[in-house]
């Protein structure tokens, strides 16, 4: 029953790491797709969304499932719990990449980025594919070290975030009314990404040290401009 | 012992609708500071955030206890199950109510709105405002008519967010750089407030219809301009 229930657990957390997988494809994917105005790529990810929403509902239910059947208690029910609110921020943080092959799509073959502003978001792009691709390693292995380098990842792209507003605000007449929405939306997609995968490393770092739960220390979300 | 279980499903239930309430608050205080660049009232928001937080642990800590003491099985799990996820829309909720108030305090003296996109957000301030307190009332009595309702008030915020976009579009030359970025942020925050309200009766309609978690049922989020 031990051994079963424990199969199960490591099943929740392959389904988790391969929800990591297919955020980092997405979210390489779109940044290509707004970096080329590729529009195959983008409906690609656009149509690749779906399955991250099976994931995670296969996730939950098999979560759900064995909070009935097992009645888990400490540890092994903190990991449920947990797992339930990684799929969540996994499932959204792929909902953010689909956001941003939707603007590509809309503004096709109009290219989204003006060049003043490709290569933060160019970077934005490979921090944040590094940050998830690193989550599904401490989910894999709870390497806490690699939880650290996913905050620092993030910490950068919200300067970059800052950096992209602030080119915004000072040379706001070489823009387009049109470009400036583009560019506020994708600076915050991207930050709110970055965002999803410092919850998920701080979430497995609850589960090693024991601490709790508190929201207020997963929320990682930052005052934008 | 059930007596029990079912006081603190009560107590929970309270939290939630006590949640709701900071809620509601936190958007009609945040958009009154936004409409009268109300740097007080927009501190007040900000200052209050930190409450709803530890609302969030609360609830969130008597779920995981009562999941690990009274082992529950068919609705009463998903009853607990549900309500870590509405305290999660709800911490979400009052975060972006938090952000309209940050956009304020940042520009204040200077106004965030300029009067062409005041009634807009004027009357998506009431429609959020609305829309919670609505939730809050799905939550305490299980009125499916009621959630209904919170839909349609989602759709209009949805409407008004796009006319704000639309109007950017087209007369973009009458703004800013800095104004569009505020109102491209301001318009997707209450945008996501309307999420979170729709995603909260959606959870209430799944325990009372017996229906699935299918986060593809509670996704709510629109495509943005």
């Amino acid at each position: 029953m031990r051994e079963a229930f424990h199969s199960d657990l490591e099943t929740i957390r392959g389904n988790l790491i391969e929800m990591c997988t297919q955020v980092e494809t997405a979210v390489r994917d779109a940044t290509t797709a707004l970096l080329d105005g590729d529009l195959a790529t983008a409906e690609r990810v656009i149509a690749a969304d779906v399955h991250l929403d099976e994931l995670q509902v296969d996730i939950d239910e098999m979560a759900v499932d064995l909070l009935a059947r097992q009645s888990p208690v400490a540890t092994d029910l903190r990991v449920l719990v947990s797992a339930l609110r990684m799929s969540s921020s996994l499932e959204r943080a792929g909902d953010l990449a689909e956001h941003v092959a939707l603007i590509v799509r809309r503004r096709h073959p109009d290219p989204v980025l003006p060049e003043a502003d490709r290569a933060d978001f160019e970077r934005m792009g490979e921090l944040t594919v590094a940050a998830i691709h690193d989550a599904a390693a401490v989910i894999a292995e709870r390497d806490l070290e690699l939880a650290a380098q996913v905050e620092k990842r993030d910490a950068e792209i919200d300067d970059l975030m800052q950096s992209v507003y602030g080119r915004l605000a000072s040379q706001g007449e070489s823009y387009s009314a049109a470009q400036i929405t583009d560019l506020t939306l994708l600076g915050r997609f991207y930050e709110r990404m970055g965002d999803h995968a410092v919850s998920l490393v701080r979430r497995v770092g609850f589960l090693v040290t024991g601490s709790t739960l508190d929201p207020r220390s997963v929320a990682t979300d930052v005052e934008v401009i």
